[in-house]
């Protein structure tokens, strides 16, 4: 099953929590499961997160202290800062690049029916030019976990 | 259904655009699933492209403007320098530096039996530490998507 | 079937190589595959290898000169230094910044029931923020190869 969300993000960089989104197609994805026949407690598989654009990203990082989310942002800013040399005419080849770096989709396991994340882990749409309206999918594969 | 492809790849580093390998991929694998029965516009599932090398790897970005390439690469350039204290004997770790950032490998979706890719998004190979010749691998999965 | 590791880490930033492990998490899911009736040697799929730490991180890299690691923990510290703007109390942004650049998870193919890995590559459990007694998650699923 595959789902499209859309969210509007701020100027610049900015990084939204998208794990409730993930979360609920996932209660979805196991409630056509559970029609299906199968048993949601021994659902095994994963939640796809996939940014369809290329100043955007996903990524996994700190659900808490939201200063690490600030802090996220400086450091690539300094890391890949917009550069003399770069000739990509619309001005935003930073953003490019840390699109490429951070990546396109993360993977989330599940095991029980339940997203497997650390305790401090949250799923962000990363936006690094903003102010933009962006899409996002979710895909979820479930099956029967081997013994 | 698991695909090896070949290039040569430029001194240096370089992006090479591999998406019609992907979509040559999928196809060849949506003609075995309608062979087993099933439904190509039905199928769901991912390709997953792996680069086996370590001063290379695999991203996603823009398919427009080249420039975009041009300004990753010098990006990468300013971000991962060569470093005097680097002991690496082979003299290459800023390109291993480079191929744990971008990563080995992207995965991407597939809908209605087609690939999710957003309208500026292809799929590149990137050589940090060429001129190579290369493999990578497609492995695509399909299965009938729940309602 | 997902399985759970877990290892001690050095101080600072450290690299271990768990690619034993991924590889014994393979051979029990190819013993349950056989016992269902499988055929490992026509087994395909992949491992999913999930890091569920906000400054740790899975990556594939060069797996026969230690340098390399030493260059990769160097290169990281200069490209992702402490800085003075930062706000997170903990103090360890740089940890988490490069916990997101090089990512929670790496998917690794299985292709005639072994990994798909490159002569020189290894899979490493990353550590930024170390000492810390960490897990990682191992996901194989595996399938018939189509023809």
């Amino acid at each position: 099953m595959t789902e499209e969300f859309s969210l509007s993000t701020p100027a610049g960089t900015g990084f939204a929590d998208i794990t409730a989104q993930v979360r609920q197609s996932l209660h979805r994805a196991l409630e056509a499961y559970a029609a299906a026949g199968g048993d949601p407690e021994q659902a095994e598989g994963v939640c796809r997160v996939f940014c369809p654009h290329t100043t955007g990203a996903i990524t996994i990082n700190e659900n808490a202290d939201p200063d690490v989310l600030h802090d996220l942002a400086i450091g690539l800013a300094r890391a890949f800062p917009d550069r003399s040399e770069f000739r990509h005419a619309e001005g935003n080849s930073a953003a490019h690049l840390k699109s490429s770096c951070i990546g396109a989709s993360e993977t989330v396991l599940i095991r029980g029916g339940r997203l497997v994340l650390g305790t401090w882990q949250g799923i962000y749409f990363c936006e690094f030019d903003g102010p933009r309206r962006r899409t996002f999918l979710v895909q979820t594969e479930l099956r029967r976990s081997l013994p």
